[in-house]
């Protein structure tokens, strides 16, 4: 598109045409028309996730990370503790920001190739009655591993605690429905595939009702911004308006797709794709196929293998790709997302079989 | 543009049309073209302030008060204690930040109309040694009241404090240069005329060298910002491409415009036109024009207007301007700034004139 590079990458991402086109106007923030763009948003964030009745979207400028930490700082109170689930840098983040913000909080690590045990968090949390809540990533980009997130949030409403999700990277493409959480957070940017910009937060409505004052931050209110913006439809502050136009075109371009299903449905083929092609040029991947969810997939580095140079001959190609993220082993990792389909998975094995060939003839 | 209405706002404003089409692409967040364009942003948002040498250039997702708060929370220490000086809703906001993210503070507070008097800053900070920080709004755009920074900061300094800056409105039509300050945050979408989605902070470079650890917060921990992206030249998280991709282009459009002069140049001319024009039909203003920045105007509420019908009426021909944000007096706001010039003042005012008529005859 306009010559760009194909992004495989955990985001920013590829997006349609006509969502960057949507941008092409400018909107005033008390504007009827915008108004009513960002309450379709709000309500259409909702739907995805089968929490219309129950839930309330808050949206926060910035990145996905700035909707984590104001999920953590509204909702959990100044007295709570929170068990955070790390198998990857998403995991850890979530500590950090717990760390910074003065919120206690005990870490049930596993490796990162390796979800959490859900029966291990019932035990974690019998044995611990000040801990208020748990905080789980769905999708754990730093391996592209799927964590068992109906299990967790099983266990989490039996021991009567409360579960907050960063499901950044598979909100809209993973299906949450019948899964029990007082709040999850995402971005406009991933599986939605919207431009970078904001993120949000759906927040069981009595939870949130209930979090005035909590808050570390006055940008990272979501209980301020929920209570503002439900009083005139308006944002606190400066809305990232043409960002929430894109999304909502998005959002637009996901309902004629068919829903989280289809859109689910085309990233695993992109997925089964580029792994089977993968394998076999002889990459091996991280992740067993059923430990994986199909969003961004890390490839082991083969040993002495020249990756800054494959990088940049698959980006003189049109492709890109990421490094890895493991801490334990080098890898690199290709991601399935965004207005992506089967040519452009097709174009980039094409494009690591001739990288290959290259590499071969230069050695 | 496109049939969009003209945006007499305090922001979101009409942005060019080249700066929006510049947003038609995607970028991958590592892609050299982007890293560069984001050198590029950040060295000329140092240029325009005059401060290349001895300050560096954070940039923050989310809307301007992200910024601000980004600022003073990464910038006071935890033992500080900042003089606010309030007179209006952005002062009391800086004070706001303070007591939510536990920052000690004082409240220097004059009438909405009437700047801060210099020589009583000093008497403040004379006689409160515990004073680390003044916070100064630059153009207040509650009323449009131009403050007396360059006055202030040299009362600031002379005894020995630091000064920290909102210049969200001011920036990059109102010159700084020769003003001594540690920080200044400013915004994408205000007189750079690119689209919201990003914040900035000017930082002296040893004070932000000395601020590790200050944070209250991890997202708007401008230190963790910095020390990460002059790494590799990266945002930490995720960043708004598509509106730094605008900012950029926007940089250009002022450079050729003939830098902060000729853009102060054009709003003053557009200010003129719109205060001349506006005390012809009968509209007085809330400040003098000796007080006023030529950024955004504030017009007295004449009794019994009829200021919905008036504002509909407008924003049906094309204009949208903003009701008043006074704590005293009805009033309504007409801005000066964003990609307009004479055409849009003279139609504004047109607009007016016509409106003035039909809720005459509709008398």
């Amino acid at each position: 598109m306009s010559g760009d590079p194909v992004l495989l990458t955990p985001g920013p991402l590829t997006t349609a045409a006509s969502t960057k086109e949507a941008m092409l106007h400018d909107w005033g923030s008390r504007d009827g028309r915008f108004i009513g763009m960002n309450r379709k948003v709000r309500e259409g964030l909702l739907e995805l996730a089968g929490v219309a009745g129950s839930h309330v979207c808050v949206p926060v400028q910035g990145s996905g990370t700035f909707a984590v930490e104001a999920m953590l700082g509204t909702l959990v109170p100044r007295d709570g503790r929170v068990l955070v689930l790390v198998n990857g840098a998403y995991g850890r983040r979530m500590a950090s920001i717990c760390r910074i913000i003065g919120r206690a909080f005990s870490v049930y690590e596993t490796p990162e190739e390796q979800p959490p045990d859900p029966g291990e968090v019932g035990r974690l949390l019998r044995g611990d009655p000040s801990l208020t809540h748990v905080a789980c990533v769905h999708c754990e980009t730093t391996t592209g591993l799927l964590n068992p997130l109906a299990a967790v949030a099983e266990v989490v409403e039996r021991h009567g605690r409360r579960l907050l999700v960063d499901a950044m990277s598979a909100f809209g493409a993973l299906p949450v429905d019948g899964i029990s959480f007082d709040a999850m957070a995402a971005s406009s940017n991933k599986c939605l595939e919207g431009v970078p910009g904001m993120g949000f937060v759906l927040c069981r409505r009595e939870v949130l009702a209930a979090s005035g004052g909590n808050a570390h931050s006055l940008a990272l209110d979501l209980h301020d911004q929920w209570t503002a913006m439900d009083a005139n439809g308006q944002w606190r502050f400066t809305p990232p308006t043409h960002v929430i136009a894109a999304l909502a075109h998005a959002l637009d371009l996901l309902a004629e797709e068919g829903g989280v299903a289809a859109r689910g449905g085309r990233y695993r083929r992109n997925w089964r794709l580029l792994v089977d092609g993968m394998r076999a040029m002889g990459f091996e991947t991280l992740l067993p196929d059923a430990a994986q969810a199909p969003i961004i997939v890390t490839f082991r580095m083969p040993s002495g293998f020249p990756f800054e140079r494959f990088h940049d001959s698959l980006r003189a190609k049109g492709y890109v790709i990421y490094p890895g993220k493991l801490t334990g082993a080098d890898s690199f990792r290709i991601g399935c997302i965004g207005a992506i389909g089967e040519v452009e998975i097709r174009g980039v094995l094409e494009a690591v079989r001739e990288t290959l060939m290259e590499l071969e003839a230069g050695r």
